[in-house]
């Protein structure tokens, strides 16, 4: 295969990189021009001006997150659970055929309630991490990829099996912003940070152990400069336990996909409940996946 | 005991009525002139004004409320639980002599988590309900106090034993507005309502539950305006489900205080789960309570 450019296309910013025929990414551009600003009409024009001419109009392309959403430039449609990564490259999306650009699509498993669950741009980020160690695809594997919808996956021979979605990082970021718990987001205090996991127990009664991240401060003397890191800890680590016992997996190796500072967040709380962990950068994950991707024929 | 003022003063809103000594009200005022509103300095001319200038100047006045918080006209401390209700009229803080202007403290307890729990005007609206008939000074009582942070309480032969405080009103309020679950608030889908009663479950995993919200309307077809109603359901039921297991009380009788709206969807919400409920409005039982501390000698 040839070289071609990858794009990491969500809500709110677009990331493109040319990546060349042994993978390795050569240039890069970056935008605030996440798909929730663009008409749909407007997809093409905005493709062209900002990923094409500065990284190689005569490239093809390979696009995946929200992108290929009900909001993006063409719906691709969710595939359903178990789904073999590699076998992604068989439902991309076209959307131009000289040169290629192509949308991969997002997965949808049965919920926790009667619900869906969806992902769409961590499907590609998992394959990238399974690409960088062939020992990956053998066995099952539980990977979490935190942010603002974190994901927690259970990979079964390098297919994903089954998954659960956290609003973890929209939570802390609404509450912080604009609720009675709306605190300047400061530098990690580790012991509020700690008090806050502590806090979280089992995961259970969210809504009631959120306030005391207010009566602590208000009647119990602690800092308020520490409350982010409170509220930091006791979202995370309910997130965890909850997590951990809706997937009831006895997988103790968790694999981190995402941002270094939130990883290293997980890490921390993952590491004081007694799991061992691996830490990959998002935007690695979600280059090998779409390399890999093309290496499979998406892009033909 | 002659007339009087009572005051429920919070955090976005001012209430006042003139009491007369049998307890009827006479007249009353209502401004948006929140405790965040006014700079400590301000309180005794805000309330000459809008409170004893149309009321009565000449009349004592019984305040509870935020009006006693560290961002309220003066602190009136928290009184540890348990706390006999009709007792709280001798730790009430005078802010004038002449006339008598008091202001009832809150109530502490021992947190779900290491902090600790809190209230402040929802003491005078048990104390309220309490004072509307004599049997429930006999015996355990469970009261729920649904709003921006609902409160559930546990009442022992007239004394406050233990509460705690959830989140909901505020959740769903910042959900609402700011988050990828935001909608249009309408009017109550019962359907939705009874599917979010479901998803909520035991009231475990909220943060992963929140998500389905959004699946339900994107991958599954439901119509986006029951969402709100979904939310709504899915929350009060997590909160119903949590603050019943961790108090750990077994009282099927639940009294409910608070806006007629909101109580209306907790005794929807708590009939669906077997439980019986009575209904009692916020304002009713603020002017009530008021009442029973002037009697007890509060403005003395």
């Amino acid at each position: 295969m040839n070289a071609f450019i990858g794009v990491d296309w969500g809500t709110t910013n677009l990331r493109a990189w040319r990546i060349d025929n042994d993978g390795t990414p050569q240039s890069m551009v970056e935008a605030p021009l996440g798909v929730s600003a663009i008409a749909r009409d407007d997809f093409a024009n905005v493709f062209a001006r900002v990923v094409h001419e500065p990284l190689g109009a005569d490239l093809p392309a390979l696009l995946c997150g929200m992108v290929g959403s009900n909001i993006g430039w063409r719906q691709a449609p969710y595939i359903a659970c178990p789904v073999a990564l590699g076998a992604l490259s068989r439902h991309v999306i076209h959307v131009g055929r000289t040169p290629a650009i192509a949308i991969v699509p997002g997965l949808s498993c049965r919920g926790l309630t009667q619900a869906s669950d969806l992902m769409r741009g961590e499907e590609t980020q998992i394959l990238g991490w399974l690409a960088q160690d062939a020992t990956r695809h053998a066995g099952q594997r539980l990977v979490c990829l935190p942010g603002t919808h974190s994901k927690w996956v259970i990979v079964r021979d390098g297919a994903v099996e089954r998954f659960v979605t956290a609003m973890t990082g929209e939570l802390f970021a609404i509450l912080s912003t604009h609720s009675v718990l709306k605190t300047d987001v400061s530098t990690c205090d580790e012991e509020a940070f700690a008090e806050g996991l502590d806090a979280a127990g089992d995961g259970d009664a969210l809504a009631i152990k959120l306030f005391s991240a207010r009566a602590r401060i208000v009647a119990d003397g602690a800092r308020p400069d520490t409350s982010s890191s409170y509220l930091s800890g006791l979202l995370i680590g309910s997130e965890i336990a909850a997590a951990r016992r809706v997937l009831a997996v006895a997988v103790e190796e968790i694999a981190l996909i995402g941002a270094p500072p939130l990883t290293a967040l997980y890490a921390l709380a993952l590491g004081a409940r007694g799991a061992r962990v691996s830490e990959l950068d998002g935007g690695e994950a979600v280059r090998r996946g779409l390399y890999a991707l093309a290496r499979e024929g998406a892009l033909q």
